[in-house]
Parts: structure tokens; C-alpha cells; sequence
């Protein structure tokens, strides 16, 4: 029987490519004739050295990274990062730029600051409800590093191109846009994502990190609360979550081998993203959020005229097999996230039914 | 085609029922009929709420805990508890008592250590290479906790009985015989276990709580790394390791559906265990390395006469379906896991093949 499939606009955990789950599905009960599950084989057997390795160079040539950087499988997702980040870096009079677009970078800030570290937010759209990208920005020529959020999952926005630092490394959070683009991975002193939005389910978060930034990470933290310890023993130092790395390796082999790379999947995503924009503003009775620049190609968010419109709205995408259309509860209103494993065909059906119940409601 | 399976004796991650897989594997493009898979849901949505708050409702009745007692599923394995539980319950002058048990033990201990914790370790089984559980032990009376680790997967040890503490809360690492044998759970401040030995695959860890544990918790710890934090939002501060939890969901529900509880599980487990260890006792072949009364149930350890004999022990295994028999890589010799999901017949089938072996080789 063929299963049941909805278009899932699900936030995080989100869609998967459907190739991707059909393949787990297809070993489950027996990993490439070990006779044993890829949630029974051990971490430290030839089958998982082979998934986390190929995991770890695809990435490497998807973001065509050099030797300089260390792909890491860490847990905890990015709210461990948050903790993280400034706990290893910011020692011995250290000092680090923030700029805050909305939520996760908020709390990002937050974890700095209940450490005691000594950070400034250069830059803030809070005074319009994080609805834009600060541009022109006065970063510190001193700070460590400099800490944005790529995209905005909440808020719909994205950063349409990274800011000029000065020089200063890059830190950003990509739980939401990790390899919907390409960009300069050179400029980064570490980029880390959750992977249940575009490159995983929940339960692992990548961590890139630069040679250089791991020279600051001092001797006497707690263990696993090291960039080192992850980086000495290529994620192994304790058992990693071995089914989530191998279901990411399978998007990565999927993005590498189906889409073509991250030139293509930016030209999908361009696609998608323009198609749903433009239904947006092509009606009076939908209305988009963000700032037209600051614009998210994973997150539309958009309103409706009332909020009653809204919850109908939602309700009867349900019925017609689109999910996941509800805004953050904290911001309310519509949200589409399409990520890359969202296909066209996903973002035309709901352009179709936007259409229909403006028809029906407008 | 039915899918090929060896017998699993791999020490973590390591074999689960085979019904927990099947369901899984049919399920999983769509999830209770939401077209979605499990990978995809929301953690927000009623589809996973219902998975962690039956999880949740299963475990508090295998153990039969009380209402003081809180059930998170936290990332980062045991390794992170070790950083968490002096982080947490230290402060204040406060101190705690630690029994070294083995490899387990020993980094639980380092982890106190670095952080300059105030900490005693009361017993240790070193002097001989940790081949027994210490008795007679002089836990101190002001100690916030006593912390032991209930079985050493390394070592195959394990504490027949809990040790008498005074009065003093136990903390316990039960990553390798959680919900293998009913325990009293009221003796304890906090226990915790990584799923992928007795309860799921790798990627989630299990901590149960106490309520007067949690009063301990400073405010100004990192988010994440608080258990008031995780305890306050159903493990749901971010994005949890749904799968995982899914598949902790379906292990214990098979516990308590299939295998009929705690007590059944104890009853097969001892008739596993007493299989192998009178198969090793009545041999000079097979020797097995811990006391008599300090033997594990779950992880049997021997050695063969030479380690020529062990390679071959186990590559022979390997030929005949049974995997992952070779010892940890930091003692050598022989292993064999038999953790719950290990059926009396994969017991019988090794005893089989270790008596043709002895046969040829003896």
C-alpha cells in the first residue's frame, strides 16, 4: 500500500526528502547485509565509521571547506551552542560581537551574558519587531568573533549577504539555512546547525570549526563541553546519535547526487521562494512580514486580515494535505517553511489553495 | 524478502527487539496516519506529545516511581551527566562520595575533578583491575550524594544489591541495566542512562530526578546545562531527539505488553546469564574475569587461553551470526551483551557455538 504523504510546512522537524526516508525505511531491519538495524550497529564498527565519514566529506565538498575546518556531529542542538560558544572563546579578557534578528539570536545573546562574558550587541532590529537585517553595522576591530544568525526562523528573514566584519571570523547559527546556498565558508570561525530543518531529523547539530578558533579553547572545561574533545576524536568521544548522522549522510548524498549541489539547490529554492512571494504580493488580501530585502527563502511568513481568517486558514490547508501552516506561537500568524527537501510541486499546491480560499474568503 | 539478522551481542549501540524495528520500519514514511513520518512531526504537535507523555507515563510505571520524581530525556549521553551532576548538586560548600567501579566510574570521578568539585571516592575495585564491586563501603554522612554505576559494561560487573549509604541519596549511572530488574527508585536523588543498551538506540539519555534534587540547582548555569530547565518543559526546552524518544516509547511498551514488566524481565535475564556463566564455569577453556559475586547479567566477559584463541573466538562468531563478541578495546579479551532485547535463543546459539569451538580448539 503506498503510504499517506501530506506537503509539510512544518518549521523543524521538518520535511525530509522522500527518497531519503524510503532508503531507511528499505535497511532498517538489515544495515548493507550486517544483519543488524543502523540503530544496532556499533559507532565503533567498519558500517558507521563508513556513514560518518562519507557524512563528514560530502559536507566538506558541498561548502568546499578547507583542511582548516573540522566537521563535527555534536547533540544538544543549537541552544547547546549557544552555551558553548562564548564558554570556549571568550576566556582571558576575550570580547565578541552580536547582532540580534530576532529569537534564537536573543537567546544566543542571553547564554553570553549569564556566563558573564563580555560581549556587545552591535546591532538589533528589535524596534521593528526583527522584521529587517540591521545593515551598516559597527563591528569591533578587536572582538574575537562576530555572531549572527544566517536566517530567521520565526521572524522570515535571512541575511541576503553576509556583513562585512572587518576582518573579525564570522560565528553563525544555520539551523535553518545550512545549504540552501552556497557562501564563503572561509569567513567563518564556526558555523553550527541543528539538523532538523535542512539536513536531518532532531537529535544532532554540525559544528564547523576553524583550526584557529580551537587554539582558544582553554584546558579546564568539563569534557564534553569542548569544541576539542569533539574535534581530537572526530565526534566519537562518547557515542554519538548514530541514526541522525545517517540520515544525514543520506541528504547530503541526496544533495550531492538528485539536486546536483548547492548552485542548483539555491536556484530551487530561488524558484520556490519567488513563487510564493509573488503570490503574496501580487493579493491585498495576504500580506508578507518581513521587510522586502530581509526577506527568508526558508520561512514565509505572512497575515491575513483577521485573525479568525488565520485559524480558518490553517484549518482547512489541513484538510486539503498541507501542514505545518501555523505561525511561531509566539508571533502568531501564517508560516511556510520550505526547506530544501520541499519540493516545487509542494509550494505550487499551496499557491493553488492560497488562490482558492482568497477566492472563497476574501 | 525477509531481511537477513545475525545475533547481536554488541555491547552499545546494540540489539532491540526485533518487533520495536518492524513497527518502526512500517510506520515510518507515515505516522499514524498523518502522512508524515516520525522524523517530520512537529515536537510541538499532539502526534509527538503523545509519543514522550506515554514514554514518560511507561517508564514512571516500570519503575514505579512516585510523584516527586521527574523523567527527562536529555541529549549528550551519560558522558554529559558526568559534567552535569557536580555542575548541578555541587555548590555551596557541598559534597558528595563517588565508588570507582571501572572505565565508567573513573571519568564520572574526572569530571567532579575538573571542576574543582569537593568530592570523595569512598571505594575503589582498582587494585584489582576492577574485577569486583567494593563492600563495606564508609559513605560520610553530610554528602549531598553517593554515586555508584549500577553495572560496568567494560569491566562486566555489577552491583548485586544496592549499598547501604546511611541515608544519603544515591545518584547512579544505569546506562548498561536500566529496566533490566525491578529496583527500589526511592533511594535515589537522580538516576540516568543512555538509551542505546537497554531502552533505544543512541541519542537520547535518560535522567529521572527527584523534586528536592532540583532545589539544588543554581540559577545562573547555562540553560541548557540545568536539570530545572529541562524538568520545567517536559524535555521540551528545544527541539528534542524525537526519534529516539520514539523508539524508548515502543521499548518500553514492549516491556511492559510483550515481556509483562520488571519482574519477567529480571526472571529472563537470570536465566540468560546463569546459561552463559555455568556454560564458562564448567569449562577450562572459557574463564570468566570477574568475582563470582560481583558478575554482571548483562555484559559476560571472558577470555580464552591465548588472545590467537579470542581473535579466532570471534571471527569464527562472526561467520556463524553471532557479532560483536570481541571484548572493549581497553581490556581485551572477550564479550558478550545480553542486554533485554537479547532472546534466550541468541544465548543458547553462542553457548552452542563457544562448546563446538572448545571442541576444535580445546
Amino acid at each position: 500500500m503506498t503510504p499517506k504523504r501530506i506537503h509539510n510546512f512544518n518549521a523543524g522537524p521538518a520535511a525530509l526528502p522522500q527518497v531519503v526516508l524510503e532508503e531507511i525505511q528499505e535497511n532498517f531491519l538489515d544495515f548493507k547485509g550486517s544483519g543488524m538495524s543502523i540503530t544496532e550497529v556499533s559507532h565503533r564498527s567498519v558500517w558507521f565509521d563508513d556513514v560518518i565519514n562519507d557524512a563528514i566529506a560530502r559536507v566538506k565538498r558541498l561548502l568546499k571547506l578547507d583542511d582548516r575546518y573540522h566537521v563535527l556531529f555534536m547533540q544538544g542542538g543549537a541552544s547547546l551552542q549557544f552555551c558553548l560558544i562564548p564558554m570556549n572563546f571568550l576566556n582571558d579578557g576575550r570580547t565578541a560581537d552580536y547582532v540580534n534578528t530576532g529569537t534564537w539570536s536573543t537567546k544566543a545573546i542571553k547564554e553570553a551574558q549569564i556566563q558573564g562574558k563580555n560581549i556587545e550587541v552591535v546591532a538589533s532590529s528589535e524596534d521593528r519587531n526583527f522584521a529587517y537585517i540591521p545593515k551598516e553595522i559597527p563591528f569591533n576591530s578587536g572582538a574575537t568573533f562576530a555572531h549572527i544568525t544566517t536566517n530567521n526562523t520565526i521572524k522570515g528573514t535571512q541575511w541576503a549577504e553576509l556583513p562585512d566584519t572587518g576582518g573579525v571570523p564570522l560565528i553563525a547559527d544555520m539551523s535553518s539555512d545550512i545549504f540552501s546556498r552556497p557562501f564563503d565558508a572561509s569567513r567563518f570561525g564556526l558555523f553550527y546547525a541543528g539538523a532538523q530543518k535542512n539536513m536531518g531529523p532532531a537529535g544532532v547539530c554540525m559544528a564547523v570549526v576553524r583550526d584557529d578558533m580551537l587554539e582558544l579553547v582553554p584546558d579546564n572545561l568539563p569534557t564534553m563541553l569542548k569544541y576539542t574533545t569533539h574535534s581530537a576524536k572526530n565526534s566519537m568521544f562518547n557515542t554519538p546519535p548514530c541514526f541522525a548522522i545517517y540520515t544525514v549522510q543520506l541528504v547530503t548524498k541526496w544533495l550531492e547526487e538528485t539536486i546536483g549541489g548547492l548552485d542548483k539547490m539555491a536556484a530551487i529554492n530561488q524558484q520556490k521562494s519567488d513563487l510564493l512571494y509573488n503570490a503574496i504580493d501580487q493579493s491585498d488580501f495576504y500580506r508578507g512580514t518581513a521587510d522586502g530585502d530581509s526577506r527568508s527563502q526558508m520561512n514565509v511568513t505572512f497575515r491575513l486580515p483577521s485573525e479568525e481568517l488565520e485559524q480558518q486558514f490553517v484549518a482547512e490547508a489541513v484538510k486539503n494535505d498541507l501542514g505545518g501552516l501555523k505561525g511561531h506561537r509566539s508571533v502568531g500568524g501564517c508560516r511556510a517553511s520550505i526547506y530544501n527537501p520541499t519540493p516545487l510541486s509542494g509550494v505550487e499546491a499551496l499557491v493553488d489553495f492560497m488562490k482558492t480560499f482568497e477566492k472563497q474568503n476574501g
